[in-house]
């Protein structure tokens, strides 16, 4: 019961930004917020080009020299307010977008504002210690433009990069819209490594279950438990905001895009749907778990039953012939023949055995005609 | 059980004012409500006037010195009818709006009329005893004017008096239905604060539960478990409040207001969403800490079980040889060999020890293949 | 456990009148329904005409008499079918509306007719012994007619009758459809009025749960949870009838009286909020009252454990000791020196005591370590 | 616990007919099915012409004598498969319907096609056994026919004929349309037969829990359930069905008969809502019983704990002086007065009551302050 | 408890193919996929032309050869990238929909095209240790070709075989649709066999619960409500996807198709009905069970208690006049008369008897009064 060796998810808020009453729009910088690291992917057909830089300035060179290009600016890290602001600036984006950036606690959802459009979805991991971390990531997708806000420094979207460099496919043709696409999609195939992680998890507990079921098992399947429902509640929004992609009228989500947005709408319902499942396979095994407690606690009541109710009796009667009642008077002369007689009998003893071996086999005849040796 | 000790969440109905059948729209006031205080700001983009007072003549001084501003009319405390009545008067304002305004139990909701709009909210506070005070705020908006009733004379704006005298931003040119937002979104931002204490609250209680379960936790888990249900009862109208004020066609409440509601919308989600994950939690606490009881009866009950039935045999054997049964017949002569021949052993009394050990381990022996001494 | 002793709310059917297959719009009037009681209020904005009778006739005297009024015949009692069939037949009614009238247990609900329009509400009244009566009240409105069926001569409209005496106000000249509306908000307010009965008796219960919980609380819990459902069970579709009457188009429910229903409907909804409210509170109640038992069971259970398993080894060391064994052989003369010598050593009764006391004071000591004294 | 004195109610399916892979609109007769017997009622205003058969020569003599009529054709029994073909062929059916008539299965559903519609009712029966039986009502409906299936001989419909016979009313002239409806409401009347049936049922569970409670609460609770279950999945879609009915353009359901349908939806409606509270009754039911179960456990413990624990110190003390330290040494001289002194001291009998007295004196005390004697 | 004799119904995650962030439309085939088979039925109202093979070439020639009939082609096993590849090529198929019949975890669906439809089903089989198998149905419709996937070499459409060799009926004359309608309703009709036999298992359960319960009911309960899970997560979408097929505007999916396909619904819909029927009696069973663990526990509770509680009392007694007190005093002179002069009464042993038979009598009234030996 050491609260330490557990490891916990903690479902609870991350300390909010920002007064209760403050200015909406108002940006807040997390104390422990990472400091930005800013890739800059501008391609078209032909070529790719790259740069890296921590400030506003290598992206405004880049859009220089690269005029007739697609721009992916992935920013990782949060931790400089001045960054977020100026870019705001230059692009033109309401305040309202750039505080949803950085306050980390957003849902996911899909916002469509007169020339962008702003895309937030929930990153999930599994660490060293079987914990999910959630983080945000968010995307505001313009003409040509696509810039991608994660809270760390993590490499995610190695196999987006990886086809981008390969140079073939949409991923270079499709524009700033498909770019989205490609990294929401990446984020959900992430939960199905998480969601099979789980499944093993599960399956471990399971295998526990029957093999050597302790106590652990009710900790370990709450924990499953819990890691679930935080999947859920970053995944049903998921979807909703997949589905407003869909439906949306922007010309910055193609109709080419969207078919691709249909399939990883299915990868979301697959999702939900094995959350489901494995919420319901989790509620099963502590069911089972109980019943199990609930039985062994059974069987311990019949032991200490039986053993008692054997030798209660058996022991009352030694305990009868282990009385002192005297055949001689207080007067030390008078003989009681009725004080305890069967102690003079000639076989008294064995007859005493005789009559507790009867007793103790009537009993154990009746436990067994009741079952209680191989039921329930 | 000390039930003073335990801090209760009222859930029950205030006592309700007024009787059966009355006349819809008869305003009745609590005999413990607070004495008005009328705070009054007229503001335009140039300048912030403000007075103070309890009774209608300082709103009508106001509205004749300042006829070219927007004013925030505060009124905290609804005990005086005369004032109610004759600002309903002066605004012609339906009495089943004042009938609203005084009866506190309102649920949140987003009420329009001709040339006015009407919304309640619930402000919610923990006060020292960590309980939920749950108190009504409702506003009027008109073209130039806001009129927002408190129950009480707490300050909870200071921050949005605060950006009013700092006479920057939207809120000095945004007109009335801003300041409506501006107030909802502080009330709102206020649930954030109190579910962050009960999130602490909760780890509070895992922790304990882990480290020394006891019985207070059930206590402190269905309490917290019935802040939630307060929450979410304040909540969910609230989202369909500021749902009903996105899409209304009323002039008051304007498109720009609408983009901040929108985030408002945002804010009442996620608060919904964690209300779930708390109850989530707390059920599962609920459950690990049955589960715990459980354990814990169940570890009692094998120790008593191993514990008495190892000895219940040994003292069976004891009793047995602690029988009076005698090598002397009743008649002082005749010995009878067949009577506890076992007394008169050599070794007698080490057979009997090592009868007894001999029970014992195979005891032992079987209680550990059976797992008692480490399963479940 | 005195059956007679626990009222129950009764939430099975009433004997259906009629048989399986009877034809539709037959009125079948119950055995033990009450002899109808009439009475009519003829007014307008300038008088109110009183009468009161048992038969039709009076109804159609008042008629002629007052032209040029507003009635309202309230008919208290419904045993009398040749008075419902006879106004059936002169106001021109659907023989399925008479059906409903009469069959006393129809859901609330709202229907439109060619020139009249019919409501029906569940009227509750909770009883000398705490139990929930639920009777029908039924009616109909025409263009200068409501007449509302009851089932019993209780008196519930009193306060109507004062306002409609008081004669200000929209109930003397809104129409029928108003004072529709002033009858069923009159029997929404009642629910208020139990629902805080309920709400003082579940405080009553918590505080018991607390001072001194016995078995009864479970008793009073599942009785208050049933009165619950039945409430509920009328306001749901109350809240439906209300709906539609404030969305139908029937010039009987002017654009004024819509608006008072959706006073009507608020209230409505706030019903429901309090009984899902105090069923939550209810299912709380029961967890902490199961909780508080099972605690108990385990109370009971460490110290039957520590008494027992504390005394039962020092028990067989007694037993150990009054053992017979003897140090003469059988044959009078051998000694025996191996059967039980520490009978005979110098302090071996002292020693005796002291292994008892060192074995139970090693249990306590093992028990304090397990946290028996203090845990769960 | 004998399985054959409880009767269950079946949920499982029915045997299914035909195999995997089957051409669909293929007639199965089950092996156990019925030979069909026919009665025909030609009928129209004026005169009302019966006539009975096996085949279908008896239906098209009796078109050909009455071709001025309504006709009501009811099948009773589904056993010849010749019969159902050459129906089909007549009327022109689709064979998707003859198949739907023939496996008795269906969920109510109401169909239209070309020139006729198809309703499917389950009829329910509770048997001499309590069980329901749940069978297959089916009816075609054409122009101026309506052939009706049922699965056996057994009448239910006699309210419906005398009706026919009486001559009065819509179910002469309204056509096979309300013959339908007259034939539906029948059915659903002899739903609220039966929730009669299993309320009176519910009331005896019920007083049997207060008054005398054993284990076949649990198994009575759970059969009504289980009956409470058949009657929902037959109501809801039956509801379903009237709805479609009402809401169709089908010439064959005229406006008039809408109007009783909407009457036949309100007893549905009833229906269910007393199937959902029959369940909320059932649910509390075994709640309080498990209760009861589980208090009847405490006080078993409670009795059990009381009496062990005082009798424990007790018979400790009795086998401390029961042991047989010598007071004389091995030798047979050395006195040792250490060993065992109280049972030489004066009144040392005396005082080893006392302390027994005193002891339990003071456990009973302790017992009676923790509230062990009153509480829970 | 032996883990391996419990068969288990796997719900997690096969293994799913491809990498995070691959490329969406990459064909990944699982290592184990059987290599396919390819069978070519082309039909038309005359002739029925088959032809076997393992690649494109069999199909690309019968299409030369058979130009003027409809094409079936069912191809067993997906483990030939090549194979998939070239009939994407050659039909001109989305590699969305190539990568959803090769990952063999969809969920059910329809999806539309420009010239073809794709439609998925799950294949459910109960293996011969009752484990349920679910595996991948899916078929492009196109003009006039089918083309249906299955994962392995079983043998599951003969049925619909033999009514393509038949030659009667739509299935020769109503193209690609009407076969895709047979093929989807043989699958669902299997799924009444699986349910039959899910039924059949539940009965022998229930009758098991009745006759011998055992603990490995509360496994194979567990076991049949997590077949029925994976059930349910099959059906549920497939009834939405036959819903899209009836709904759809394809000319693919004719009228006269969706006829059939409103049976199919039908068939799903009684499907999801017995599911959830089946899943309602497990709940009921498990109900049951615990309750039964419960009553036997307090059955065996019962009889230690009645069998301890009267033989403690007298097993102090036996102890009391074993004790040791001695009538000499320590000098072996005294005598002591206050030391146990019950010993030397002239009746003290029948007295002692006499005591400790009133006390087991009124111990046993006691109980039986208290209803101990029939109630509960």
């Amino acid at each position: 019961m050491d609260s330490k060796r557990k490891p916990r998810i903690k479902l609870t808020l991350k300390k909010r930004l920002g007064n209760v009453g403050d200015s909406p729009g108002m940006i807040h910088i997390a104390e422990d917020a990472m400091k930005p690291q800013i890739n800059i992917f501008s391609y078209n057909e032909k070529e790719l080009v790259t740069s890296k830089g921590t400030n506003i300035d290598v992206i405004l060179e880049q859009f220089k020299t690269c005029d007739k290009h697609y721009h992916w600016i992935q920013i990782n890290g949060l931790g400089d307010k001045k960054l977020i602001e100026s870019i705001g600036e230059h692009l033109k984006i309401n305040p309202l977008v750039l505080e949803d950036i950085t306050s980390s606690h957003q849902r996911p959802k899909f916002e469509e504002y007169d020339d962008y459009v702003f895309a937030v979805s929930r990153i999930m991991r599994l660490n060293g210690d079987n914990e999910l971390e959630n983080t945000q990531f968010s995307a505001i997708v313009k003409k040509h433009l696509i810039i991608s806000f994660e809270e760390d420094h993590e490499e995610r979207f190695e196999a987006v990069k990886a086809r981008l460099k390969g140079g073939k496919g949409a991923i270079r043709t499709a524009g700033p819209g498909y770019m989205c696409y490609a990294l929401t999609d990446t984020i959900i195939d992430q939960y199905f490594v998480i969601l099979a992680c789980i499944g093993d998890n599960l399956d471990g507990v399971e295998d526990q279950l029957y093999l050597k079921a302790d106590k652990s098992i009710m900790y370990n399947a709450q924990h499953l438990k819990r890691s679930l429902i935080v999947m859920r509640r970053a995944s049903w929004p998921e979807r909703d905001k997949v589905n407003d992609m869909i439906r949306t009228d922007s010309p910055l989500i193609t109709a080419e895009v969207k078919t691709f947005l249909r399939d990883a709408y299915d990868h979301c319902i697959q999702i939900m749907d094995l959350i489901e499942s494995y919420k319901e396979i989790t509620s099963s095994i502590i069911d089972l778990y109980l019943s199990m407690v609930s039985n062994r606690m059974n069987e311990i009541m019949k032991v200490l039953t039986i053993i008692s109710v054997i030798f209660i009796p058996l022991t009352f009667i030694a305990g009868i012939y282990g009385m002192n009642f005297s055949r001689i008077g207080a007067d030390g002369k008078t003989v009681i023949p009725d004080n305890m007689p069967e102690l003079y009998w000639n076989h008294g003893y064995v007859y005493a055995w005789a009559l507790m071996l009867l007793i103790a086999g009537v009993q154990l005849y009746i436990f067994w005609k009741k079952g209680w040796f191989n039921r329930l």
